[in-house]
């Protein structure tokens, strides 16, 4: 499951609850990667151009790959910019076998300007941080993603009883 | 449980031997991660230079954490020529709770040079492949590996019966 959406929009926050949300309901494992931390692990010294950003969210992909093909579901909450990239990485996991859902947490650049959390749209603003999502560097909404999220507009329990709800669905957890 | 050996040495070739052999015996899910393999996915751009080497290790270790992590038990078959680095690795895994067992594959620069499987020590002692592991690059090797295998004096299935009872020894597959 791809937490996809702009710096800020609250993917590994979402991801995170849902992790809490189910733990009591799965028995499968459950690993959640974050952007942040992989790069630190896996992709010190990438840039953020289009090549380098496309060559961490395939070795994201491939981490998850791994796991999943060991039974353990697996929450990615990383930017993932390009609908290209996204779907070349669902066409793989495909191909592994495993199932593919994609949550695009949707909060207006706006939203996330204002907020800043990180204070990093103000340092993009301000030029100093070069290749900067929604700022200099685009975000490819996805446009057929299977849940999207408005987390600029939807309190987090209610976006996670969503996505909750979406992996009972997909028989990803138990019913309860 | 990490083979470590030079180019050549029988790195896979063993660690592929011994989950063969103990598929039918453990109810763990079990994964080989492969130097080679590993590079392309997670660590393509990187040198043979020392930092890039360590680098390249502690992604590997990093993503064998992660899978020990959900029960699956992670062989890998990499050089990681540096002791310092090894033991680095190994101090992580021990912290994070899991055991790391290092087997050293032994086999002669001379018995390696003259098999030359892949082609490569001919190229490196020819000064075309710069960095090479035992030709114009070090190999440290172990001193006090949980297992040490002569892969040139002992026949494969003879130390796959010893990294399989070793196995057994740290409980790591069910006795049978």
């Amino acid at each position: 499951m791809w937490f996809t959406g702009l710096s800020g929009a609250g993917k590994s926050t979402l991801a995170n609850a849902v992790a809490a949300a189910i733990h009591a309901a799965t028995a499968r494992p459950l690993e959640v990667l974050d952007g942040d931390d992989i790069r630190t692990f896996l992709s010190a010294g990438l840039t953020f151009t289009r090549a380098d950003r496309d060559t961490n969210v395939r070795r994201i992909a491939y981490v998850a790959r791994l796991l999943a093909k060991h039974g353990t579901l697996v929450f990615v909450a990383a930017i993932a910019p390009y609908a290209e990239t996204r779907a070349e990485i669902r066409a793989a996991s495909v191909a592994a076998g495993h199932r593919f859902v994609e949550i695009f947490v949707d909060a207006s650049l706006e939203t996330v300007t204002a907020r800043d959390v990180k204070g990093l749209y103000k340092r993009a603003l301000a030029g100093e941080i070069p290749h900067f999502t929604g700022v200099s560097d685009p975000y490819e909404a996805p446009t057929a993603p299977e849940l999207a999220v408005p987390s600029d507009r939807e309190a987090l329990d209610a976006s996670t009883a969503r996505v909750v709800a979406l992996l009972r669905e997909l028989a990803l957890v138990a019913e309860q």
